[in-house]
């Protein structure tokens, strides 16, 4: 599934009130439409809906009854902020060997099968207390880093003003500040000419401030990186 | 804004794309219109919604044209897994005064305003790499971490059988792995009658796999923290 399928299919709230039944456990259509409070045909559609995006699966249990459960696990991270605004949608992908040790691998370890059951449940239990208390952190973490960021792109601009020598020159750094990318692009971006374009990456260039790299036969422009000093 | 105002906005394609060219740069109606190819009706009618929803502004340049920005700085995680469907929505805080050195203040304290705009320019890119670096390996730790959630909660499902002694005893102990919870919310999720979910969570507590802890004078109950003995 791509970003754009999944926020359209969380644009409605009927269909996230479904995600979070079924999140919960998995359900029949009559059972959904009954918490929901709204008809079966409408249930079934945003059902089928969500079936064709391979978010949910349904299965047949012994009374020859369908239900429907969550077929996927992924994680969606939305950043709107002035300079950027990001959409990243990640598949979470079970390593069976993963590098080092895991929480869940910890646990399992001290806690062998043959270990007393709710001595397992409680410590299993206890572990997933603290999977809950690292996400919080991260993601704490991570706001920070995005309130940093906007406030170094602040420092980014008005340090740009010191630099540039014409606004091409600006809007060009300002371009590559966000993102590496090709000239091509920045013509796209800018509605410049690739002559005017070309002519100030080479000046850029030439004073130092940015630099290129080629890849699959592309190339592109950043920002020069420090530590490489230029001759 | 709440979630569910900013997922509604985020539902349409048109709108996405909005916010897309307006964190590349303010613009104007007859230039959003243009870039998107949609008439500037409809546009104007998407912006309004931006607007009122408070995650766009607009200004009046000097030639009296109005311009769009974006106003807001926010950051919204969602994530989906058979077990769990969570929704989480933060406002970016900047912190005057933060605690500890940030990123963006140690690149201020190292390049003092009267340093060469140009090395001061290039500093700052480089540490808006670092930031983006970083941002990166919390993401992609944040998608381990829901891995090892789902594996988690597949092994206390497992082990759950071992302690569990009836089907709602099940159903319970799986509702407060999730989260802790109150007897009224249990009642109404498990749709089973207040009698039944109190003699079952009475029974649970006296074997020493939940307790309760008291806030706002409801009682909350959660399974219980180990390396807590009970007597």
């Amino acid at each position: 599934m791509d970003s754009a399928t999944l926020l359209d299919i969380l644009g409605n709230e009927n269909r996230r009130k479904i995600i979070q039944l079924l999140a919960n456990r998995p359900c029949y259509v009559s059972e959904i439409s009954g918490r929901l409070g709204v008809g079966p045909k409408a249930i079934i559609s945003h059902l089928g809906l969500l079936e064709q995006a391979g978010l949910i699966e349904c299965s047949v249990d012994e009374q020859r009854r369908k239900y429907f459960n969550i077929a996927n696990n992924m994680r969606l991270e939305v950043s709107v902020s002035p300079y950027a605004y990001t959409v990243s949608l990640h598949d979470i992908v079970f390593e069976k060997e993963r590098k080092g040790e895991t929480l869940a691998a910890a646990g399992k370890k001290e806690a062998p099968p043959r270990a007393e059951p709710s001595s397992v449940f409680l410590k299993l239990s206890s572990r997933l207390q603290e999977l809950k208390t690292r996400q919080e952190e991260l993601a704490r973490m991570q706001q920070q880093l995005q309130a940093e960021y906007t406030e170094l792109m602040d420092s980014c601009l008005d340090s740009l003003e010191g630099v540039a020598r014409n606004p091409v020159e600006c809007e060009v750094l300002f371009e590559l500040l966000k993102n590496e990318t090709t000239a091509a692009a920045l013509c796209y971006n800018l509605r410049l000419h690739p002559s005017i374009i070309n002519a100030n990456l080479i000046d850029l260039a030439e004073r130092g401030f940015i630099e290129y790299a080629i890849r699959n036969n592309q190339q592109y422009w950043r920002i020069r990186e420090t530590g490489v000093e230029k001759a």
